[in-house]
């Protein structure tokens, strides 16, 4: 074993690249765009980024951590609530995550698969994917109730899972997510539109 | 190759025998159950029913054909609209089926997976298995809208996804697919119990 002194392992004679996160990330998310989950190792990371295997390690522990971040940063804003009203601004959030998933599903689809195969991979995409992603519903539901614009007898936690759930049935499906998609499913949670 | 003359390939001084196809079954299922989908191959299905290659082929032209017919029928029957309403008929319906995917969470999780890696199972898994089970649902909607149970306007394919995904949301995520998410579900659609 080694014991690094310089306070950077892989600095020797080289400035530190305070580029090299967002390099990893991009090419992570590039290739596994391209190839799916599985069928990218770190390794090819690595020679995508122009990185050494240290720099790499140095940021993230696992391929499952860099790829999830990669991906989740890569993801939709959340919802708009300050704008305009929660309906539109659910309307408007989903619109922008289907021409995500419409564009990135395969990819997206790898990582669900992934899931089932990796226990300790599907508690890190539980954590950092999912719940971040549908507490980004539960709070645009929870101002609508403050708003008066959902009635205070809402599940949101059914909502959320049923908004949630109804495009990974269609994405797990094949199935198209549009902008009528985004504006039925709305109109599920805060009624017709007025 | 070689020309059958006997009308059924395996009946060489045997009985033709009527119960191979559901001890094909049997075996496909209980295997899937125990390894995965995608750890189990035709040669231990075979073995395990005590059959001929032949008589499993005879029946059934892939591994995918006889996995989704024997994980099919095994499922839940039907919702029950004659003997009540429709909100309970769904209510009962999903408990049915979330007690068969507490027991059986993982196969069916593994054939989720299997979609993802390859294209003509997806179609397979989705014309055999996800559609029959979403008309059930789908029928259960038609018929609350006719009975006035459900209003007119009722979005049933949009309804029907948000209902399927949410199980399958649940599923994917290994969290609790109990009575109360039923009863939960069936309030999103039908409005707060009476």
């Amino acid at each position: 074993m080694t014991v690094d002194t310089t306070g950077g392992g892989d600095r020797q004679g080289r400035p530190r690249d305070e580029t090299a996160g967002p390099a990893i990330m991009t090419a992570a998310r590039a290739l596994v765009l391209a190839h799916g989950y599985d069928g990218v190792s770190i390794a090819d990371i690595i020679r995508s980024a122009g990185v050494s295997r240290q720099t790499l390690y140095r940021r993230w522990p696992t391929k499952a951590a860099l790829v999830l971040e990669a991906f989740f940063q890569g993801a939709v804003a959340p919802p708009d609530m300050e704008s305009g009203a929660c309906r539109t601004a659910l309307a408007d959030f989903l619109q922008r995550l289907f021409d995500q998933l419409t564009r990135e599903g395969d990819a997206i689809r790898s990582l669900i698969a992934q899931t089932v195969a990796d226990a300790d991979f599907a508690v890190l995409f539980r954590d950092r994917f999912v719940r971040p992603r549908e507490r980004m519903v539960s709070d645009l539901l929870e101002t609508a109730v403050a708003r008066g614009e959902l009635g205070a007898q809402t599940d949101i936690p059914v909502a959320t899972a049923m908004l949630h759930g109804a495009f990974w049935y269609r994405l797990l499906n094949a199935e198209p997510l549009d902008r009528s998609f985004a504006l039925a499913l709305t109109a599920q949670v805060f009624g017709p539109p007025p």
